[in-house]
């Protein structure tokens, strides 16, 4: 009998199931009601702990109820600080501003104008298309096999995920999927696809807007763009005239080891979305930067009721802090490396498996080739306290993704239940061993 | 000098203008930084006070930092309640369920199944269209001339503004927009244009998987639908098959007297979409409610970072006790009478503005035919401390649009400033005679 | 028995029915198979003779096998003219220019420059569409209710017929379908509709590059354009910068009385569509005229491999003698007039069918508001001898269009055999009296 | 001075500049009006001379009035055979069929049901669309690289050359375009770059209804699919469910040495496109051929005016003769041998210019890497009295196309001239060194 099973014999999720609907997904994987939290700890209604190698699908990169952020936003609400503003100016707004270029832009060379564009990260993302479409006059965009950019139309058509695609129900217009880095293996160069598309004049692909890009594919299977390779992207982009949008919604904030993720490659995008943990303490929010010279936006071209939430600025300003010195980044850094040790070490110990390690920083993972594997995994892992998600659009891929304070010792105590984990499939899997799911990375 | 210019001048908002983007909008109309507020009253950074008729576009039904709901989120957050959860089961969105079902949807002998979309109106807006197309197989969405849903590409294409439309920089497919009740006079049936389309074989309109409609046009300039007209559509809708989605993002939450603004007119959507207040605090959350038949989503078909902003759901059930006595109803309906009185005398008293009464319950408003009227009206109002916004893709309507909390005393003394607003405005005004601005309803 | 049955049991169609695909339509309605044809009369490979009140569906005007035209077509194959020749500049195409803009052009003061975009109506629409979405740089073109202007998927998005839109398998896209006149009921100004959308901020119908109109509906029910109508609408069309397309692919050519349909209305269309019959002998060609400062083609931007059909071409500059005096046109006058005294006695005679005349010259018919009514005169007919069709989406109209060549006495003879159609229906429909079908005009 | 300026100084296309319009193309590249017309020798008004390696672009197969099918059409007309039928039966019509059947269909074990879908080539492509997307259900389509299709919105979604497709005026949708064999150079699989998007349930291409491919790309640079490839894309459409078109527009009808280019390849389409010089005589004609299975058409679904080009049919069930034995095929073969002889030697005798042989049957080229060469070279041909065009998105192939009927001595005498052209070009270019245009094959 499994936990789900479980849950529903007993009850523990009746409200749910007779009231929300069909849609709910990550309450099916880990079937318990939770009820309090607190850094990289959670506990349900009655009373288990659990660790957390999830952080909210990377919004919760400071942990739950982190006690900085907490106290600001207590303190806030006791002042009776203006909760929701639209766009209106606030205090909150100002110092986020202010903070934001101050230990993030300026620190990077880095000159963005920053719009507010809506709450979520799909919001972030429809903002880029909309301002990279007028400023060039052109329609079509670009995104990448496998990537994930969000729910909403605009977003969506520049998502690979076929599943969500069809959701739309419509088909999806003014955008061209090409191949990721690797997706033709590891030898093929797929930049040179696109260049063959761009710049052939019977290629059937008009000259593009822009380029939406993940540099880690945080939902399409922690495929991981080669420095060459995003690079190589930026000069084709800047050759051609093609603006480059970087989607670091999920890798943004330090999830790979620096704030923005393209920080190591050395690229600088003409546009980027952020949202997840920029508000911090896991409250709606999110950016879109761009570079000056395409903020044409007319005064409420694109606008929505919920680009003023000054909770979010509160926590996402402090939350800066731990940005001003390099402390953090070392940190994540050092936890990053005894992460891929462990799964390194994982992967050794089972051949059988064929797994792959993949990822970054804080984002790590290990790819099955069989079907059901990984989640399987996930699933054992959860039985013994510990919450971790699948990626990729097979779900191939167990992912790790702890809050960025998590200490050592949890982290090792995390990946201790993940071995037990691994061992308990591997056991269950032995008989199986023919690779049913492509691995294309 | 305007009050803008003196902001400008004196550095105010040189943040703003100088980090934020273009796109911002109304911290042009009110060219201060706001800092605190309690109910409807609002504190800039100087220390001046606003009256607020504005209450955050529809978001703020309850007021700013309203005691009974604040204390709630403040014991939460020192409790450590789990804060975000994406759609994993928590202790708080279960007690928002049971909740919602108990006060808001059984005493309506309502049965929906409730989806959370995502915590925007246009989040919504989209999951609503999407299970709609799928349930029927049908890719054509009717939405209606003046209508808003939202800015991302799936809501926008039923959105009858032409700026917002530009904004998306691309053809907006998939939708037809008809004309909404009164859109071509007083006296001519716009239903009828609509069914021809319907049924004739020759009107190259597809049959539509749904239409998509505001009992009230909130942005689109305060626009009722009849009772005859909206029952003959839900009437047509049944007829043909087509799905009934009323979009209740501004006008629920008792924003027009009832909680939804459906009910006076008895009829019952197939799929209805809120947001904006029914997060009670004016944070970010959203719902798609819809039949239990239409629900045949697949798990994670739709998804979102920030569906599960429990804070939300700590405020919008205890928001919910506003709606377990008949009082809150009342008491909207006694101030709806106060202000539509209010608003009638002034445009007697001005009868060469040839201004005209809108709305209903506390969404109320008054139409100019003379171009930059309203938005005179609502500056002189700003200047006297009243915050106003317009409506209408004109800005034809100066809106009038307090917290439902407000009492009588403030109301009054807020449509005190209204009339002296308009009272500058007219002698303003006085030598301009020409009306330039259609006033389609 | 039908006549269809007999066909299907004596094996006449066989060959058709086992090779021919199921797309097939017209043989359906005359089960029979033709051999040879003079003027107005056909003769199928059993003897048996038959009137033509059909007439290739306008594309014999002139009727079938022309002796002037044919002679003129078998000495120039007899003299190695050239056949075929894309386009290559040749002394066929050469001499119909010349003659084009003699007898046609010049004296109607019209300027226009030609394009030869492939011989087929649909290909006229798509190059007129093309170009004036180039020189106005604008994606939108309103089509009409119930028009028809071709198969191709661009001139099937401004088409109004359900069936053959669905055909497409695509959502069409680039096109808004306005009501053309009429189809609210004679007393609703259908153009009012058309401005609201285009002149309100808030229609959601973007400013189109061009309006596509027939002047009488061939296809969807020969509904016609009133003068006062599509006067209004060239207007409108010019105050807001629109582009007028005037498709006169069926309805030119001397249809309705004078050799552009749009003569009588004092409208000079922006382009002009013709084909059907300006290759004079039922031959594939067709031409779109644009004023000379819309011919902003590159050369090549638009081809296909038989623009230069040069028999046609020789037959359209025969064909055009025809025009150079007043006598044809005179002639056509009065046997439409003819045409029309014997429908509206038709209809006289039989006020239970509730017939309805429309129309305009030799392009007239009678509505009838039974289900399957118009279909059973026109089978009643075919068994009398004579060829007509019906027209409308709903097939609700049974058509009489000859050869504008036919003799008074022909035209007689064929409306006696249509008398007696009407007659032996109206027999047969006596016990039906509930009008089933919208006449939408 | 150019040939083309000196008619124009001479006046010679005087009434084609000024009353036809500037989208007119190959007239600029043989500026000589042209008169008469047999086999392989065209005549102009001034009676010069000229050899014909074009062919109407490939309508021509059988040479200009072919002496065989002529005597048939004017004994036809001379009869008063029905010229234009639309799609009624007639004797004409069926004797194709039954002819069509015998000589092409039964011989090759093919078993298609025939549609007319119009009498153009991208008539037939549509068709061919619209009935793979009502088979499947499914909107999307594959086309290739450097494809050309067809000028209607439907085929040029799935064309290549970006020139034409701009010149929509509309983005292009439904449609995908993927590598044609060889287009990411020799070595690379190009189909297992599309089958990874068919397959990968994150490429964000959804599962097309069809493919639509050309053996040989006639306008598109004479890319040929290798046997390999092309078998390897059939067994890809069976083993997913995707159908297969083959466009035979240009290749088919003997072009490539069999009547239909696939023969050879072994692989049996789903649909097929005819078209050019189906007709015989260069008369506008075409067929989508389908598996009896597919033909769910439903009557007058799809239709056209000039469906039924009754002069074509005679012609074209005469021009069947010629495949009635082996001769014209091995005939075929033997001129295409004595072709590719030539053309290599050419390459030989002259490596400055780099030039690549390609193409197959009686559709061979040169391709030059330098810009401008091989319409440098045509031209030259032409003042030589040789008719020759480029092929290429870039036209940078020079193409030898004759009629397949040319006898062995005027295809020699025809590459003589052609052999005196390359080397004036060669000397002009001997200075240019540097590779200009890609060459994609």
């Amino acid at each position: 009998m499994t936990r789900a099973d479980l849950a529903q014999a007993d009850g523990t999720l009746d409200v749910f199931e007779q009231l929300e609907s069909e849609v709910r997904s990550y309450c099916r994987s880990f079937p318990v009601v939770f009820r309090k939290a607190v850094d990289w700890t959670l506990w349900d209604t009655e009373g288990n702990e659990y660790l957390d190698f999830f952080a909210g699908a990377g919004a919760l990169n400071y942990g739950h109820n982190n006690s900085m952020l907490k106290a600001k936003l207590i303190r806030y609400l006791i002042d009776d600080g203006i909760s929701h503003s639209l766009d209106m100016a606030t205090e909150a707004k100002e110092r986020f501003l202010q903070r934001f270029k101050e230990v993030i832009l300026t620190p990077r060379n880095l000159i963005y104008k920053v719009m507010f564009p809506g709450p979520t990260g799909t919001n972030a993302v429809e903002a880029a298309l909309k301002i990279a479409r007028k400023v060039t006059g052109r329609t079509n965009v670009v995104g990448f096999t496998n990537a994930f950019h969000g729910m909403t139309l605009g977003a969506l058509a520049v998502t690979g995920n076929k599943f969500k695609r069809q959701g739309a129900g419509v088909p999806l217009h003014h955008a061209t999927i090409m191949p990721y880095d690797g997706y033709m293996g590891a030898e093929v160069d797929t930049l040179s696809y696109f260049e063959n598309y761009v710049k052939d004049s019977g290629s059937g692909v008009s000259l593009p807007a822009a380029v939406i890009v993940e540099t880690l594919q945080g939902e399409g299977g922690l495929n991981m763009a080669g420095t060459g390779w995003l690079r190589g992207l930026a000069e084709l982009c800047r050759h051609y005239g093609i603006l480059l949008i970087i989607d670091d919604i999920q890798m943004g904030c330090g999830r790979t080891g620096s704030f923005f993720s393209f920080e190591p490659y050395g690229v600088e995008p003409d546009i980027v979305c952020l949202s997840k943990s920029i508000g911090g303490f896991g409250l709606p929010m999110a950016l879109t930067l761009m570079k000056p010279e395409l903020d044409v936006w007319a005064p409420g071209e694109h606008n929505g009721t919920f680009r003023g939430n000054n909770l979010a600025f509160i926590c996402a300003a402090e939350a800066l802090r731990y940005w001003e010195k390099t402390e953090f980044e070392q940190a994540i850094g050092e936890k990053a490396a005894l992460l891929e040790g462990a799964l390194q070490s994982l992967i050794i110990r089972y051949p059988q498996l064929k797994a792959e390690w993949r990822g970054k920083g804080l984002m790590q993972g290990i790819a099955f080739p069989f079907e059901g594997m990984a989640e399987a995994v996930c699933a054992a892992a959860f039985r013994r306290g510990l919450i971790m998600e699948t990626s990729g659009t097979d779900s191939e891929v167990a992912k790790v993704m702890p809050p960025l304070t998590i200490t050592k010792t949890a982290l090792e105590r995390g990946l201790h239940i993940l071995g037990e984990s691994v061992a308990e499939v591997a056991n269950q899997f032995a008989a199986q061993t023919v690779p049913t799911v492509g691995t294309n990375q």
